[in-house]
């Protein structure tokens, strides 16, 4: 987590992989204590700062506006390198692929991100599809926000089988509904692209 | 929030709501201070107590396993019966639906919640159907855990309309694809529902 960061990008996938037998997920920061999401409204926990992450089975990198201030952070940088280079799965939510390719792991590599910063990954050296889940080796990259529920459903049946992750789905009871057909840029008529766009770049600006 | 408060029950509906023009979220505890989710992994920082509840537009009562604790915490109902008093809309999450019953609130009324507690929420003098979202009068009530995502959009709607409510959907990308068919009891086969029964037995014991 940093500054800023979007909470269901990580709250997500934690309600999915804390739920895998003897699974302890830890909630990493700049230094240990409280860290802020991007609307400022939510305040999380850090048990550790972003160096611990060296030695976990699956680090996830969860997005928000935050990630703008950090591309050019050394120190984040070297932490994700570090424990990307000994885990078995490296894996981002949203704009947490900024990151990664900050870092220098997804250069030349697929990868998803928010629909609203493809380019922006594109130019930090990753090559930006518009898939939901993008699985390549070891890396997973989900799109936008929500997409991390969709990805750590996937990656918890890599990591202990289909049937593990059936009930997690059926425990979490994943059998969304939404009532509007307008979740992604190819499925949402332009006004509303439009006006996510208009209150996107108030946002970061 | 309440200690073994369930995270995702209430950050789904967050990132929602909180996305609402000149919405203002605020998490509320037993006190202000950390709260610990079900898992033990999670701490949330509470900003006001729950009696400060009182004059909202909307509460929204995440569920997990520490309702059970609270089914007869006279403090927590009663302040649920005051703001709910007052509010525009009453919405709960997953089993959020036993304390708005154990309240009083639920007293004939038809009303969601995690597929495997229906039948606790009928003995606190609710009608629960099998349904993802309910709507009822200023009453909403969610379906287990990500049913809240759900229900936050249809609220998102009332509260300021389709296109504010397709725009959060598109900004969180909610386009869901889960890799399996097992979120509900109707869809999940039998060996997966004894499954998940089997792992809640063993953490409600």
């Amino acid at each position: 987590m940093f500054d800023r960061f979007t909470a269901l990008d990580a709250v997500g996938p934690y309600e999915v992989l804390s739920r895998l037998p003897g699974a302890t997920v830890r909630f990493l920061g700049p230094a240990p204590g409280p860290v802020r999401t991007d609307t400022r409204m939510l305040t999380v926990e850090a048990q550790g700062a972003w160096e611990d992450a060296s030695g976990a089975d699956v680090i996830l990198v969860p997005g928000g506006f935050g990630t703008r201030a950090l591309l050019e952070d050394q120190r984040i940088c070297r932490a994700l390198r570090a424990a990307h280079e000994r885990s078995r799965w490296t894996t981002s939510v949203c704009t947490g692929s900024l990151l990664l390719a900050a870092a220098g792991i997804l250069d030349g590599v697929d990868a998803a991100t928010h629909w609203a910063a493809r380019d922006l990954l594109g130019s930090l050296g990753a090559r930006a599809v518009a898939e939901r889940v993008v699985e390549r080796g070891k890396i997973l990259t989900a799109a936008g926000v929500s997409a991390g529920i969709d990805m750590a459903l996937l990656l918890a049946s890599r990591i202990a089988g289909d049937e593990a992750a059936q009930a997690i789905q059926l425990s979490i009871e994943y059998d969304p509904d939404p009532p509007f057909n307008t979740g992604s840029l190819a499925k949402a008529p332009s006004h509303i692209v439009d006006r996510v766009r208009r209150a996107e770049a108030a946002q970061s600006a």
